[in-house]
């Protein structure tokens, strides 16, 4: 696990084998896969017995909902601040996208674990996650419509331009690399300005 | 493997044997991931014994090789194409755009295996690889250069907005479903509309 933004999300989890455990979880499915991880590599990463493992989560899945949850969880909670800050359509998609981008850079590891093995997550939990995704994409389409609106955004199809920055924002985790080229700051500032002109709020060359 | 564009790619790969090889390896590794998989699973998903896929292939690796390969060198070609055409920068543009998303939608099988699975290439595979995705990088940077070269675009970060184009269009292959709301078509009409207002050559709203 990178960056000490990525240890940090999962400071509320205790105790702290548990929160040991969840890190070591994302580190291993990052690097070899959800499927072909064991609760054993997991728990040896963790510096930890496969038993003491079984005292926190009863299974690889369990981990595996638990992390994407979180993840999702926070992501959507940046995205309603935006979405429900006082600024402007324009300042409200900015505040978005450079927090999207940015988070989607510095968890670079847990979101591509999260968007990566959804497919891994049992029915039940899918169908939570899912429930999530769907609520981020109302928050950032209810910025792209008050844009619209509100005259300051020239979209012709709202519905397929919040997909397209959301897909945009968190492709970031596919690329990024900390030893790269941007900070996840200037990636922020980067996708901010390229998606205004994406909804037409800034006139290019101006 | 779901669409026929995504069997047609394999045309060349004969003899039939080492193509339904290649075919059931695409399958497995989008499943279950190229860890999780062994030579047994993919003769297995092809109808064949394991010391017949032995025959086409030393190792698990060379078939993700091939896989990469062939993947990045179709989509390599499509950019070429595009930026060698004689339309003007926007015109090209949009011709990369429109074939590189909906190229990673009709391939979404592939292009997730070619994306997520980079870090199991053997070393000398990867320089390989590496070559042609920078390749992919120049083809689609000259046409945004030529655009600001010529006045037609108005892009602060000729790099960064070449990344950005390039990560959205290679995103379609994670959320893309063929029973989803829009077509590969559609998909890269939409995008090669947002595209050219993220450089500024159609100012929005006009």
């Amino acid at each position: 696990m990178g960056s000490e933004a990525e240890k940090a999300q999962w400071a509320d989890v205790t105790p702290d084998a548990a929160r040991r455990l969840l890190t070591a979880a994302v580190e291993a499915f990052a690097e070899r896969g959800y499927h072909a991880t064991t609760t054993r590599d997991i728990a040896g990463r963790a510096g930890m017995s496969p038993a003491a493992l079984y005292i926190h989560y009863r299974t690889k899945e369990e981990l595996l909902h638990r992390i994407s949850r979180v993840g999702h969880r926070l992501a959507l909670a940046m995205l309603e601040r935006a979405a429900d800050s006082d600024a402007g359509p324009a300042g409200r998609l900015a505040l978005a996208v450079r927090g999207f981008a940015r988070w989607h850079a510095e968890h670079h590891t847990t979101a591509r674990v999260v968007q990566y093995e959804l497919g891994a997550l049992a029915e039940e939990h899918y169908a939570e996650v899912l429930a999530l995704r769907r609520a981020t994409d109302r928050a950032v389409r209810r910025i792209v419509q008050d844009g619209v609106d509100a005259g300051d955004f020239h979209v012709p199809d709202v519905g397929g331009t919040t997909l397209a920055v959301l897909s945009l924002c968190t492709d970031v985790a596919r690329w990024f690399r900390p030893d790269g080229r941007r900070t996840p700051e200037e990636v922020g500032e980067l996708y901010a300005d390229l998606v205004l002109r994406m909804v037409g709020a800034e006139p290019a060359g101006e």
